[in-house]
């Protein structure tokens, strides 16, 4: 069949790639020229047949919804857009509305993968009707992984279901990879431990840790023994936010996941914590730092009676 | 070669299997005689000739100091024990010192895998002299899962860097789980997500996500829907404690472990928390609960102006 | 000066005494027609002089928002309004620009001290202009603790700061009654300490952690040795659910409360944690659970060599 | 009556003010000749009349227990020793023994309330036996602040009861600062909020969470406005790491306390947190971080689709 693809970033580029290796013919679009397949948006529309499937892939937010909304005037009823990008779910009933006005389908799909995804195949989560998840459904049997449709596919559940699985995902994500992290900074504190990135390498097989993420740790190591060039500032896409967003929401504890994100929270802060400027402003204000033990020798702040 | 193998209870019995499946000769010893390959502890030693390894599969704590101490007087110098169990890594070096006291050589392993171990291999991290983990490598590649052999085992450092690594590889699980908990937790409370299991299955295949642990809820789900069959009471097995005293001990911060570690504390309190007790007390103590509004109706605590 | 005074509730009728004994004239309106001074909102409006100061003290949400709608319609220019309940701070600027187009002034006043306010005064935190803080001095003047203005109240800034002060001390709140509560369950454990409410009473002086919730706590476990009568099912009034979402919205690590927070949200899980569920189906799936130390006991979970 | 004081350090000389200005006769020992009353240990015990009560106050550890060995070669039966210092609770009973062994009383008194207790008087919490404290009452009631003797001294428990209570109070503690600093800092963080220092300053009288530290941190800001002499880096004196060990012993859900005292070792990592570099090495692997929009801006990672 045929496929628009709007976004021909690394991960749109790479998903024509491999609806393409299934045998399908995709028409990309994207504003620098040089990569684009079609001089424009409407080029890309004009260049498929009616009904149309579209796949956008663009960052979430005023890009994906200024996307819908050029669609909704360019498409026809009958076609059906696909929202392929991290949008937040609750994105996803107004641009599904906008479409539905026009009598355009729409469905929301969360891709999980990175840039693995090309040779491994995407893990896909899509939300909207029975009829249009059927209609897409060779292009998502393109992207998603060989072997069972079940493992690396879902229809979650009506539009919405889609992003909202990817977000909870991310979220789950934050905490395995903070768990690792944790493991990873433990081994490395312990002088018994004298290979740690053999300990993790023993770790991707055989044992219950045993996962995907260990495997890229391993092979981070590898590449760069210690991470000694790699920073600790961690950014965060949003959806770790979200997620704990909804926890609260629906009163779920996420004691793990939220600590997870407030890490990456602290990492970045430049100035140095104000909490912790303030626990040490207190500190100062009822402590009696320097005091002298009975052998005469000056005493650190451990074991210091007036340090409360 | 020959092994001698103290313990044959689930795990000890399938690693007896996987080492006869490699070729070589296992004397089992068991308290039970209905299990057991021999009478006793001393026949067990008798049936192996020197130099002989024995491994040790019983509880920690106790009953393997117990048995390291019975072995002491039964071996002879030249003789190695290997400590499979989940033993504290403390424990490691007062049992290679009873036993080095005699020219007994020890090594420390952690074991993981389970009852899945058997078919797929187990996973192995090692602490020991480079002399006693040669030697008793044919008993480690036996029980390592095939393939390369540092996915799977490693020599991880001296005398108790193998329970350290051990200790280490359940407290990172034990983070796992749990944020693959929380996030299952998520997706049953948000009813856009109308298949959990299958969202839960999708992602055990091509997403950042996916890991064995997580192919294991899939199965638990798929055996027990809902988990209706299933108590939120979790124990635990003092390995996750240990993890967070030492990244205490080592000045590391482990939220995550940590959390998932307090969460199975508060599953088990059957009275109730102490903790929230005291909380509700002091909102009594403080809070005015019954106000109206001015539409007249009566008001819960959501919104009540007294309740701070 | 005159007040009206919008909701009698537990709070609305304490702080009516107080502005009363300070020497104000209060017209307070209810829709309980047994605690109301005047039959009708037009009734409490058409009983004070202009330029009005009217107080609203009805709960958060829809009933806040409709008393708005109502002033809005029957006060004049030149009027203002306080809203002293515990609205989220989002709804304090669409409030006060309601009231703004028809020329009434707008302050939102976060209101702490529960119960003990009619006695002790009240801690204010206002959010407005300079011109309507001034108007309203001598009805702050009579709710707040004797002694110094800046102990017990502060002007924190335009519309909406009051209430952003209000909801983040409520987060703190959370975390502060949680610290209490984490010590008393510690207490309550460990049988050397005979005297759980002696200890906590002698902190309550001199003590580095001593305060008026610690006076509270104290006062409680006098009425109620042990908590026998009190659950520790915890609601939550939604201020700590805002705090930990705007500590989301400006990166803030917000451990503490967040984590005061979702033990609330643990307390209330009836049916079980669906989390620890997924938990203990996991170890199910993985674990071996009976095995036979040497000494032929049967052995429980802990040290059991398969359970990872 | 009569107290010898081992430690003339802050708290210590602080102390001996005290109880010299409630009229009891002090003889203090510190190695520094230019403090000391006397010039040595034996000095100080030949100055005091049998049966002695020596208060030691020195740092925890290796000098509390020096301390207490010279003293149970000099004291005779019948005299009584009393550890004021931040000990740990384990330490107590061997203490005990020790002196016990030559007929010598033990008593272990937690001591709160840093270098304002000269002034106010300090939070007391013993252990020991009934007839020691009961012989101590007037040095305790000395040090104690005035009014209800409940309020700020309690017998807690047997030996080791006091130091117990001590470190609860200590790990308490850290949960309370740590919520303060939670709120500081997200008070700091919003727009709305034009008077932090005064919104903390309002929060100290009325309200739900004043409290005396509330009252240090509103000092602290006073002197330095915006805390900019002040590091984030914060030591910690043992007391929280002990609080959170003891709560895992009692299987004790702890997870503010060990929230607060994880702040703290992250504000420690001059180096960055591994863990943090972990997941950043983490993303990096399956992350494809540049990707463009449909309006051919680069876009950061937020919104990244490729950014699990």
């Amino acid at each position: 069949m045929q496929l628009g693809l709007v976004g021909l970033g690394k991960m749109g580029a790479n998903m024509r790639t491999r609806v393409q290796e299934a045998g399908h013919q995709v028409v990309g679009y994207d504003p620098r020229p040089e990569v684009s397949d079609v001089p424009s948006l409407a080029d890309m529309v004009r260049g498929l047949e009616a009904p149309r499937v579209v796949w956008v892939m663009v960052p979430s937010g005023d890009p994906t919804r200024g996307t819908v909304k050029q669609l909704a005037e360019l498409l026809e009823p009958g076609d059906l857009v696909i929202d392929g990008g991290n949008s937040k779910y609750t994105d996803d009933l107004p641009n599904a509305q906008l479409l539905g006005d026009k009598g355009i389908g729409f469905i929301d799909c969360g891709v999980s993968g990175g840039v693995w995804g090309l040779r491994n195949g995407y893990g896909l989560m899509a939300g909207g009707s029975d009829d249009d998840v059927a209609r897409a459904m060779p292009i998502f049997d393109a992207l998603r992984p060989p072997g069972e449709r079940a493992d690396g596919f879902v229809h979650a559940g009506p539009v919405g279901a889609g992003h909202y699985a990817k977000m909870v995902h991310n979220g789950v994500e934050y905490g395995l990879m903070h768990a690792y992290g944790e493991g990873y900074e433990l081994l490395c504190a312990e002088p018994l431990i004298t290979d740690v990135e053999g300990t993790l390498r023993a770790w991707t097989t055989g044992t219950v840790v045993r996962s995907w993420l260990l495997e890229l740790l391993v092979r981070a190591l590898q590449e760069d023994p210690g991470f000694s060039e790699i920073s600790d500032y961690t950014t965060d896409s949003g959806e770790g936010r979200w997620t704990v967003e909804e926890a609260i929401r629906h009163s779920v504890p996420a004691n793990v996941i939220s600590a997870a994100l407030f890490a990456r929270f602290a990492s970045r802060q430049d100035q140095g914590s104000p909490a912790l400027k303030a626990v040490s402003a207190l500190r100062n204000q009822f402590g009696g730092h320097a005091v002298t033990d009975t052998t005469g020798r000056s005493v650190g702040e451990t074991g210091t009676p007036a340090a409360d």
